[in-house]
């Protein structure tokens, strides 16, 4: 249970909050990367921790994030014409580079400086991986570039969704810490899921209804350790890594792709959740990626032409009770993806975290939520840079791994948890 | 004309609220009894008085209603399995019986009592007739379950349907009140409505346009007496009963079955219209529950699926010019439920009644506020118990009769305003 | 850049603001007249100033404007019978003549005068050319009828349309009074639209991109000149009329009719924009009619059975980006009405002026804000009777027109800025 003031902090992401300023320490996806396929293609509106954005790519390839609307008198830039070396306002032709600088007012006289004092604000756009990486903060403090395993390893490794979610980013990313709820709401995956199904370790998972909690900081934020019984003697151990802010990660399954997530604000009702399936040693093979792209595993269906969900709200994400009281599913709602986002959407945009009930199995996101706190803090009190903007703490792994019972998952997978060009996952 | 204080004392039934105390008095239909038809079933959705509950039948058919959401982090318990004994979350897989307590949080220990000191909100569900009523009050006060005539014939006499309004509560009351508007807005029904048509009354009602009211206290709320111009020497009187908070009775027309209205809030700006139409000496028969089943009557059709009328606010009530400027019908609205409905809804949510200019034949509207004033007051005031909640002020009827001039309607009619099993509806 | 204060004075034009009081000050178009189209037809719920109102026209044939309403109990006369004399309300037949005066409450004895105290707000509602007019003022100081020349040529010479635009009234008319923004936004309308194209004029509008204006106070508000190169020694001059409060004229092209839009308030977040095109000396050909019913020219498609067009930000106003790239169209958007309304209403229901950045092509919108503020404080202050209420204002012109660079154009088209009967328009 939280106070509300504490929820609050924890849940705003716009402009001047604490927790959005904390974002604003980060590189976080902002788009996919064939949003923008080639120089000169269509602009596209985001809006990213409460900011109404336009990204576009120039004749000359390079990637702009900037103010929708022309400084002009306020008119979406949506609309504009992507020329030659920027986009032009589609009221006035007033136009701007990727940087945001306005380099054309035609109305104006051509020894005319104006146009070099309008400047939107603007951001940069990285490409790194198959994903389009924004840095929203004080360019003075500026990060290196991510270098999280999922968008440095060949492209043929690995695939990337994207999913608009509508509720409130913490709630999502609380799912994604949460490695109880999978015997439960996700059960029917670990059967028949083609991403998912046929490892050993989800004979453990399902056998073992009451795991045990281990949860322990990382330089990056936590690796969350979950123990279930396994053979006589061990323990299976799944370790899920969450770097801060925004970055989870499900521990593997045999020698199925590794996947995981980025929680990304949108505004404080609503988040992208980009999602991501990737191998460290090997290419993803057509069928799994045809998979991924039908919307198993944790990938999702959508509305034609949008990122929204075929599943969601207004269907009641197609809730199948036949299918419910025959046990094919435990929820009634089909796919991983969508079965937590069913689960999160309901609890409302922003759920009411005064009224909780936490448990042990909670204990990840308890730490997850202080960490998050004392950063914000530290961060708006001291400007003291907080874990997970350093790269190296994006070099890290998911695990699943069975070990004697007398081993320390933290010793014993000190190098699986770590990510290693050309060393194979950890797996079970 | 009301002070705009007194009208948000009496539209406002949220928790905490003076007029929501009032409400939480009483037994209300929550639900009709075929939307939990067996053991087992899938739960459903309520929202009455404001409050978000789900209601469930679990597997040895006992009937709960309780809070909606999860105690544990607040997803809804729709999406749950219910299974023996009880509802379980599809999160977590946290389990609650009918009375809201849970009864097993499978993360914790064997030995844990943990559950136990989990309770969701709940109130009792009773099936009472072909409706599942509750009672959203403090236990100490439960009165006993409701005794109308409605709900207590035998079966095959009975059929109760259920619509959304959007409006609030009271503006859709008043209409039931209301006695006047039936010569205008209604004039089509009494002609053509298989449910209504050709019974002495209706001549009477459309021959005389300016009844007279005589509106009488009775210990459960009032009795709206109406008299029309009948034979030398003779009126028609018609005689609606309102029970408090949010029952009454149109007066019968000849031999057809008997019908009337539950008002019941779901939130300050909708609610729930139960319309039942029973027989107390026989049988509805095939062709009456057909046209009650094809929307006639004061029943009506459904967008397919819901409780939302197929006609409704977002294609204008399927208003019909033509039919109108024919004389069909008076407002160019097909039948007298989706009448009232759409003049109701077109007062907006939450009518202003800081501006309305009320007459003689508004006296049972503006007797019925009162009462609901002064019981709602002398509650908070005085724990006084309101009238209505005696099941003795259920035992009522509507009547419709011609009297001799000098007669009292109340003298001549305290027999045929008593519901007395086995004796026949007291109607012209 | 505005104050944020000034910036909500001339966007809020609801009852008792000074803007609003303004609006009042002046007749405004309400609707179309073949909305109304004979004696006793179907009324019309109209909103306008943020007022709801429901429009009429007796069996007399008389026109009536006034509150929706009805006094009683605050149902809608839209479901109202109308009848010999009056429109009578569906809910219990209370009668109300054009005045808004009640003529007849049935449930009242008839010799009761109670109806005669019981009166709508209503306001007069003419015919002038094809469209109905309202004044929402004092009585005492109600003006002549419109003479703008548009509503007062032969019925053949004229032709309104008017749409629904989801954004503040100021936005749009600024739109009419910027006439910077034609050589790009509209560039595919000069070259292509039947109504539009083949107008020397048009070669000076697409061959000088940086236009020079020059902005004159007019008795009833502004005259936007702005200017062009032409032929050696000469300018192409365009002269755009704003009559306050919300009327713009187009200057005309060679042959084609003369248009204009008057842009009125619904609320604050939406207004209508009332669109005309007619010729003072001819008649509009079938063609041309024609084409204005097809959408062309500054008319548009619509959303079949409502005044919404079919392009909509709903549908991203069926944007065709491989258009936009191949050049046909500047902004993607088909269609000058709909051109102008995508970028007006990408603002935001009302644009934050505290941000934008205007130049010196702005100073026609500049002085008309300046106008609109000195007038709304006056008449607030001292009760000023505002430009453009005496009719003499309304008999202007649009004009464009070649002359040598020497001259004046307010010298030079004094005449052609008359609107005078029987002479033909100056149009290049």
């Amino acid at each position: 249970m939280l106070r509300q003031d504490i929820n609050e902090l924890l849940t705003q992401t716009g402009p001047g909050t604490a927790m959005g300023d904390l974002f604003r320490q980060y590189w976080i996806p902002a788009l996919l990367a064939d949003e923008l396929p080639e120089p000169g293609c269509p602009p596209v509106r985001v809006k990213l921790l409460s900011e109404r954005m336009i990204a576009f790519r120039d004749s000359d390839g390079r990637y702009g994030l900037m103010d929708e609307f022309c400084a002009h008198r306020g008119a979406s830039l949506w609309f504009g014409n992507n020329e030659a070396g920027g986009l032009r306002c589609a009221y006035h032709g007033w136009k701007y580079d990727v940087t945001g600088q306005c380099i054309e007012v035609p109305s104006e006289p051509d020894n005319s400086s104006f146009c070099t004092k309008v400047k939107l604000t603007a951001y940069p756009l990285i490409r790194v991986g198959d994903v389009l990486w924004t840095y929203m903060g004080d360019p003075a403090t500026q990060p290196d570039p991510p270098e999280f395993e999922w968008v440095t390893v060949p492209s043929e490794q690995t695939y990337t969704s994207k999913r608009w979610q509508e509720s409130n980013w913490l709630q999502a990313l609380e799912g994604g810490i949460d490695s109880s709820h999978v015997s439960w709401l996700h059960s029917d995956g670990l059967k028949n899921d083609p991403l998912f199904k046929g490892s050993k370790g989800n004979e453990y998972n399902l056998n073992d209804m009451r795991p045990f909690f281990e949860v322990v900081e990382s330089d990056g934020g936590l690796l969350v350790g979950v123990r279930r019984n396994a053979e006589e003697g061990h323990y299976y151990w799944r370790i899920t890594p969450w770097v801060m802010p925004a970055f989870t990660m499900v521990p593997p399954r045999g020698d199925h792709p590794v996947h995981g997530h980025f929680w990304v604000p949108i505004d404080d009702e609503n988040c992208w959740v980009f999602t991501f399936d990737y191998l460290p040693t090997r290419a993803i093979t057509p069928a799994e990626l045809q998979a991924m792209k039908d919307g198993r595993g944790v990938h999702n269906e959508y509305v034609p032409g949008t990122f929204r969900p075929l599943q969601n709200k207004d269907n009641d994400y197609l809730m199948d009770r036949d299918a419910q009281r025959r046990g094919e599913t435990f929820s009634g709602i089909r796919g991983i993806a969508m079965q937590d986002a069913s689960l999160q959407e309901s609890m409302g945009p922003i759920v009411d975290r005064t009224k909780e009930r936490l448990v042990s199995a909670d204990s990840g996101i308890i730490k997850a939520r202080r960490r998050l706190v004392q950063a914000a803090q530290e961060l708006r009190d001291d400007r003291t840079v907080p874990p997970g903007v350093d790269t190296t703490h994006h070099r890290i792994r998911s695990v699943s791994i069975v070990l004697p019972k007398e081993e320390s998952f933290l010793e014993s997978c000190r190098d699986a948890l770590t990510a290693t060009p050309g060393v194979r996952q950890t797996s079970v």
